[in-house]
């Protein structure tokens, strides 16, 4: 990408863990710090989104016992993705904000990659084809294990068909974004810290993203 | 495949063609006359279905404003079409009936990739990746010039996103649905001429696929 093109456009960071890994938390204090402290606007934004793909994918989630084939999730996960990128994430970059969106395309190659075992190849097709036109200038993993993520996700009232897996399909998970972390150069978090700790890691991460 | 593997086992036939063109009338026909002339089982359906995935697309696709991504939506179908697939169809033809399913894969390839101009690379790669497990026995597409197709689609009170393009760009899915109808061997059915008539080619059709 020439200097021209990415002059003035915003910074995209992305967010990433298990469930219970504090990504809504930090994500909400990653952009009142861009905004308050560096100064920049910045959209906060998650998968899957508000978009009307968005909304009908909660719905179907909602369900702890929705049984659709992992294949067909990612399949869907992939086409909200695409929707939520061109729709929202690339015109506020365009527009020169920033934009820190909780989930990308990790989630998907950590869940139904990693955790239901669809293969590789087929993942990065997707990945290739549908997000290479806009890549994350910073993910932050925010790690936790495996005991602590269950133990968050059972003080819940909800569960959705996700967080009502077991603890070998969470091991798995968690185990591919360690993977996908050293592969693409993630910045991991220890997200068992208090918030201070883990907010202060974070902040150099994104100071140091400032200097690019 | 061996003998072992389709002994018992019901035949995969799909209809397509652009809105219009008769394909539920036809396709109830060819369940009617599979039970009733040949005594087999038949399952009759059409995509997107009744699964929960299949009712979301259908809320999807009835606002006639609708402006999704092509891209997202060719995904959304073949989630839709791997859950249909497993879930329905291919249970189905196991249990030994038969199976008429209205639109299939060559309707992402008429619509998204000739309407829409998606590239032939990617759908293919869906495709093989999501349907080559069942590969239809038969498809019969049924043929009407684009006006035609216009003038019975605008004869309905309610048009969903598909149904409201324009000419032209029901030409490009026509003309896409030729190439495959070449390409695959389809039985191409001239579906301008009455019922009786139609009908009769579709039977014709049938028959030789039952002696294969």
């Amino acid at each position: 990408m020439t200097s021209k093109e990415t002059e003035g456009r915003g910074k995209f960071i992305v967010v990433e863990g298990l469930d219970g890994s504090g990504k809504s938390t930090h994500a909400k204090m990653i952009r009142d710090y861009i905004e308050n402290e560096l100064g920049e606007k910045c959209l906060l934004t998650s998968e899957p989104g508000e978009s009307p793909i968005g909304k009908l994918l909660r719905e179907l989630f909602k369900n702890p016992d929705a049984n659709n084939e992992p294949l067909s999730e990612l399949l869907l996960f992939f086409a909200n993705r695409n929707e939520h990128l061109k729709k929202q994430i690339i015109p506020a970059l365009d527009r020169g904000d920033w934009v820190v969106c909780e989930r990308f395309w990790g989630s998907s190659y950590a869940y139904q990659g990693g955790g239901h075992g669809i293969k590789d190849v087929h993942i990065e097709y997707l990945i290739k084809w549908i997000t290479s036109e806009e890549k994350p200038a910073l993910t932050l993993f925010l790690d936790i294990p495996v005991e602590k993520a269950l133990e968050r996700i059972r003080k819940r009232k909800q569960t959705d068909s996700f967080e009502s897996q077991d603890a070998d399909f969470f091991k798995r998970v968690r185990d591919m974004y360690h993977t996908l972390a050293i592969d693409n150069h993630w910045a991991v978090i220890d997200s068992t810290r208090d918030k201070k700790a883990v907010s202060a890691d974070i902040q150099q991460a994104i100071n140091a993203l400032r200097q690019t």
